[in-house]
Parts: C-alpha cells; sequence; structure tokens
C-alpha cells in the first residue's frame, strides 16, 4: 500500500542521512522524497511516499520517533489528505507539433517557463495521476527531459 | 554560494542514504532535497539545493560520480537555469481576514486547495524568493502549516 510520511526534523547535517538508512537498512524503497525547510529555519519538514507493507511502515514510523533529531511523524495516508506534485517537463516543439503541445500544457494548466526554437518547458501541478496523465500525453510528442519534486501532503481539515 | 545539483541515479534502495551520507560526512548541510522517478522508472532524478564552498561542492560533486549508482552529476548553477518549487500553506482564514488572504492568493496566482470553516489551504509555486514572498506576506495573518517541496531546476535551451 501506498504510504505518504509527513516527518518534521531538525535542520542539521546528518539527520537525512539517517532517516533514509532506516528505510534502506531493511531494503524498502523510497518512491520520492522531498525536504526543505518550514518556518522556523532550524527545522525541515520531509514527505516521503514509499510502496510498502503496512506492519513494516508501521515499524519505520516507530523507528523514526526514535531518532533524537526527529520531532514529529504522521502517517499523513491515514486521513483525508490533500497531495500535491510538481514537475518541470521539456517537450519538443517544432512548427508542427506547437500548437498541439500548447493546448495540452492548456488543458492541464501547466506554464511554459522556457522556450527555445525546438523546445518548451513547462511547470504543471497536480496530484502524482495528473502528473502522469500530462505525460503520458506528451510523449509520443517527444520528451527530453523531466524532473519531478516528489510528493508534498497536508492534512485535510474539518469542514465545520 | 548556492549550488543547485541534479543527480540523476538508480531507483534502488540505498542509493538515496549514500547520496546523502556523503554531505553529512562532511558536516555539509543539505538546504532541500527532492528525488522522483524519471521517464525511466529504474532512474530516480535527484535535486539538491546546499550553500557551501565551491571548492567543497565540486570535491563532493567528483565522488557522486564515483558511486557506482549515480548515473550523472551536473551542477545546474553553473549555466542559466529554471528554478521553481511548490508549497502547500495552511492560513488562517476567518471572517475578518479571508478577503485579505484571498488577495494575496490570487496576487501570487496560488491556488486554494482546501477549505475550511477556519482556514484555506494554498498551493503556490515559484521561485524560492517568490514562494519566501507569500510566505511573509501571510505570516502576520497566521500560518497554521506548510510543506514546501524544496527546489526543482532544468537548464535553460539556448534561444536560437
Amino acid at each position: 500500500m501506498k504510504h505518504t510520511l509527513s516527518v518534521l526534523l531538525q535542520n542539521k547535517p546528518g539527520v537525512l542521512s539517517r532517516v533514509t538508512g532506516l528505510f534502506s537498512g531493511r531494503g524498502f524503497n523510497i518512491k520520492s522524497l522531498c525536504v526543505a525547510e518550514t518556518l522556523d529555519p532550524s527545522l525541515s519538514c520531509l514527505t516521503l511516499v514509499t510502496n510498502g507493507n503496512d506492519a513494516i511502515v508501521e515499524q519505520i514510523t516507530k523507528q523514526l520517533h526514535k531518532l533524537i533529531d526527529v520531532i514529529k511523524v504522521t502517517d499523513i495516508s491515514e486521513g483525508e489528505f490533500v497531495e500535491r506534485e510538481m514537475a518541470l517537463i521539456r517537450v519538443k516543439a517544432e512548427n508542427t507539433t506547437r500548437a498541439e503541445v500548447l493546448r495540452v500544457i492548456d488543458i492541464f494548466r501547466g506554464k511554459v517557463v522556457d522556450v527555445s526554437s525546438k523546445s518548451y518547458s513547462v511547470e504543471v501541478t497536480g496530484s502524482a495521476n495528473k502528473i502522469q496523465a500530462i505525460i503520458d500525453i506528451l510523449r509520443p510528442i517527444g520528451i527530453k527531459e523531466i524532473v519531478r519534486t516528489g510528493t508534498i501532503a497536508m492534512a485535510r481539515m474539518p469542514k465545520k
């Protein structure tokens, strides 16, 4: 099952390496990982997506809690949550394909962030599924390069 | 100086931990890091931002090259590049502040992705500076939670 973990940790050298080490020590692959500063520059927030057996993910969560520089671990996928990802995609855009590329970008509410005579670079955001959908559509036209952030997630708030 | 490294690596357990270990072994902090799949699911692309002495970054780049699962390392910040980051921000939005919050979101071309009676969750993308600007403006209104992806980057293409 896919798990999205949100981990609040001290922004210090070595912490990230200990966190990722916990996963690799179990031969457990990390599907995507993002880590960046929070409002408090001494703390970082790490979002990690892994496909794994529930029991092992629970075990890793417990071991994450034990790391001294880890402040909080939440398995966001246990409740309702918003997940988003961003990708930069450089796609072939020559005379004959440019109009079609722009139509696709428009449908997915992407933004062109760089243009050359042979390609467009596009920024697109959405769920992992949406990113996959635009990739699948642009691929036959010719994707030259792609960089994805990986997923970040936030728990949904009760509506009342 | 700020360096943005783009690293293409095998999508296997343990690779990420070896890469981050190279940095922590030198007491070198990673400002942000994103790693996710590429078009080829056997490969991942990692984008890493670090503030460090040029000589040490060069040394780390060389050692990254030596790791068997690392395919390509590029210091993107050596040339022209596009950099983007995404943040999810949950901001207090009560009767008196809602209109102002929406105005700010609109100016920064953000998208409201979740609403509760007391808060809006907003998706915003841009350079690290732009993300910092919206944070600085929303902070006095009341930011309840923030998750950032960290920077991803792509080299700009020659215009002709």
